[in-house]
C-alpha cells in the first residue's frame, strides 16, 4: 500500500546556474533570472510503501513521518532564500528539479533513523512548485 | 487507458486496536483514539485499466461504475459509524489504511457482476482522508 | 481591510432533534439520523476587520488569532463527537448552523481577552461541513 | 524526474456514435447525447520523464512545452466544438477517452521537432473532464 | 445566517450578440464567438438568509433547495446548449452575467412554492464560468 | 453585478519593519524575519461592480482588465522580490495587508483610463498569502 502525506513550505529562490554565462540565464530563464528573488508556495507529497501492520492498522507513523519532513525540509527551507541560505544551492541552480533531488536525498539519507527496525520504504515525492508545475522524483533515481 | 471516478461519503470512525492495551492506544492514535469518536469526509478514486470500446468511445460505462460504487462503498459507510456499523471493522482497527483495504476486497469481489463479458480492469483505488492524508490500494495487492 | 484565517477540524455528530419525535426526525434528516452518527472535515473560516498598523503592517497578530481558535474550538472540537463530549450540544441538534453559532459565541465571549486593547473586529465566519454546503455567521448576529 | 506541466482548455461536444443507432445512442449516453452538445472546462496534464540536466537544472524547457500544447492542443480544441471543427472527431465519437487518445497522438507526432536533441521522453497525459471523471493515457498506448 | 449550497453543471454556448454586427463580434468576443460554440463546467452557488429553526437547527431544508434548483436550473441547462435549447437566451446573448441573471430570475419566481410559509430568503447566487471567471447577482438586482 | 477575475503572481519578501528594533521584529513576525526572505504564490481575486450592458452582455471587457492588471500588478510584482525592487516598500513592511493596499491603490489610480466612458466600479480586491491566509481590501478604504 502507498501513502502519502502532504506538506507546505514557502521559500524564495533566484534561477541562474554558475554554468552559464549571463546572457543565456536571462534567455533561459526569463523572468525567474531576476537578480533580487522571488518565491514560491511549495508543496510537498512524500510517499511511501509497505504493508499494513496487523497491530495497528497503519503502514507508518505519521508523527515519524511528521518530525524526519520537519527536520530535513520544513526547518531547512520554509521562510527561507534557497540560494544564499542552503547549502546544496552554493554550486547547483534552485529548480524545482534540483530543490526535489535534494529533499529526496535528505529523506533518503535519514530515513531509516526515522523508521528504525524496517517497514516502510520511501518511494517517491511530488513537489508543486506552483498547481501548474509539479516534479516527481524516484526514491531509486538518485545515489 | 486508466479511467479514474471521484466518490465521496462521510463517516466516523474511533481508532483504537482491540490488539492494543489503552495506555498503548492513546500513545499511538493521540486525538484519534477518543473514545467518542470523531468523523471525515472521504474522497474515494476508483481507477481501472482497459483499452476504449470502438463503438462507444469509452473504457467502461460509468453508470456501471457508479451502481457498484454505491451498492459497495457509498449505502454500507456513508453517513455511518465505521466501528460500528460496519463488520470488517468488528475486531480491525478503522484506519484509513484498512477502510481502503476492506473497499477494494468490496470492489474486487463484485467487480465482474458489475462488468459482466471482461472488459475494464479494477486497478486501484486511493483514499483521502483529509486532502493532506492519502491512501493507495492496488487491485493486486489483496486476496 | 478583513483579514481571514483558515482552519480545520474533523468531527462527528449525529442529527437527531429532541424536540422533534423520531419519525420526524428520520424524515428531516434522513442519512444523517443515524444512531451511530457520522463526521465530516470541517474547514473554518475567520475574518476580522480592522485598520493596518502603521508599525507592523498588520491588522491582527495571526499567533493570538491562533491562540483563541485553539482554545475554543480545535480543543473542544477536533477529533471530538460533538453530540456526546460537548456540552453545547446537549439539548441542541448540532447541525452546521447551530455549531457555527457555537463558534461564533465562543470566539466573541473570548475576543477582548485575546486582543487587548482593542484593534481587529471578529466580523463572522464561515464553516464549511463539506465544500458544497457552507455557513456564515455573523459577529452581530448572536447575543 | 517526471515533470508535469498543467493546461486547460474549454470545449463542447456531443456523444452520438455514427456505429449505434439513435435509441442505443440516447440510452448508453443519457443527457450526454443532447443533440445540441454541451461543454467542460477540461484540465490537461501533461509528464515528461528525463535526467536533469545539470547546466540548467531542468528537465526540459517549459516554453518548448507549452508552445507545443498551444500548437497542438490549445490552439485546435480551446474555444471548439469538437464535432464539427475537428476532423480527428467526424467519425469517431469525442468521449474523453477518444480525446486524450488524440492529443496523445497528436504531441507525439511532434514532439521530436519540439525537443530536437532529444531529452525528455513524453511519458502520459491526463485530462480531467470534470474534477471527478479523469482519464490517463500512455505514450506506448498509441501508435 | 446565509446558507450556501453548491451545485455544478456542464453547458455550451456562442458568444454572439445579435445587437451587434458580425466584425464587432468577433473582435470583442474573440476565440468565443466561434460560430460553433465552446462549452464549460459551470459552478453554482445559491445562497439564502434567515433564522435557525430552534427545532430542526436548519435555516433551510436541503432538500427542498436541491429540487428548486433541479427543476429550475440543472434540468434546462445541464449538458445543454445555452443559445439554441434555452428560450431565455434567444435574443439575449448567453454570457455567464446573462446566465446568472436568468438562473437568478427563475429562482425568485418559483422560491416562494419552494418555501411555503416563508422562512430563508434568497439572497445572491454566484456562477463560476472558469475558476478565474467569477459572477455574483444579488435577489435585489432583478425585477 | 459583482464580477470576479482570478491573477496569480510569485513573488519573495521580508517581514522587517523600519519602525521597530531588530528583537521586536524578530519576536513579532518569527521565521518571516529572516534576513535573506522568501516568498509565495500569491491569488489576486479583483472584484468590479457595474451593470449588465445590454448589447454585449457584459459588465466590463475582460480583456480590458487584464490589460490593467497586467501593468500595474503582474509586471511590477510577479517573480519580483518586494523589498528591493518595489518603491513602494522601501519604508513600508511588505505585509500583504500593505500589498493589498498598494495594488488597490494603483488599481485604483488607472481605473478611469482603462475604463473610460465610466461603467463598472472598482469595488474590492481579495489577496490571499497561501490558501490560509486572505486579505481583502474595499475601493472606499483608501484615499
Amino acid at each position: 500500500m502507498r501513502v502519502t502525506r502532504r506538506y507546505s513550505f514557502s521559500a524564495s529562490h533566484r534561477l541562474d546556474s554558475p554554468r552559464l554565462d549571463a546572457e543565456t540565464n536571462r534567455r533561459l530563464y526569463g523572468k525567474c533570472n531576476n537578480p533580487f528573488g522571488h518565491g514560491h508556495n511549495y508543496v510537498l507529497d512524500v510517499s511511501a510503501q509497505g504493508a499494513v501492520d496487523p497491530r495497528t492498522g497503519r503502514v507508518l507513523d505519521p508523527r515519524a513521518l511528521d518530525r524526519l519532513v520537519r527536520q530535513q525540509v520544513l526547518d531547512p527551507f520554509d521562510r527561507r532564500d534557497l540560494n544564499t541560505e542552503c547549502a546544496a544551492f552554493g554550486a547547483v541552480v534552485p529548480t524545482s528539479e534540483n530543490l526535489g533531488t535534494e529533499i529526496m536525498r535528505r529523506l533518503k539519507a535519514n530515513w531509516s533513523d526515522a523508521f528504525p527496525g524496517g517497514g516502510p520504504e520511501l518511494e517517491r515525492i511530488c513537489i508543486a512548485e506552483t498547481e501548474r508545475n509539479i516534479f516527481q522524483v524516484s526514491a531509486d533515481e538518485t545515489a
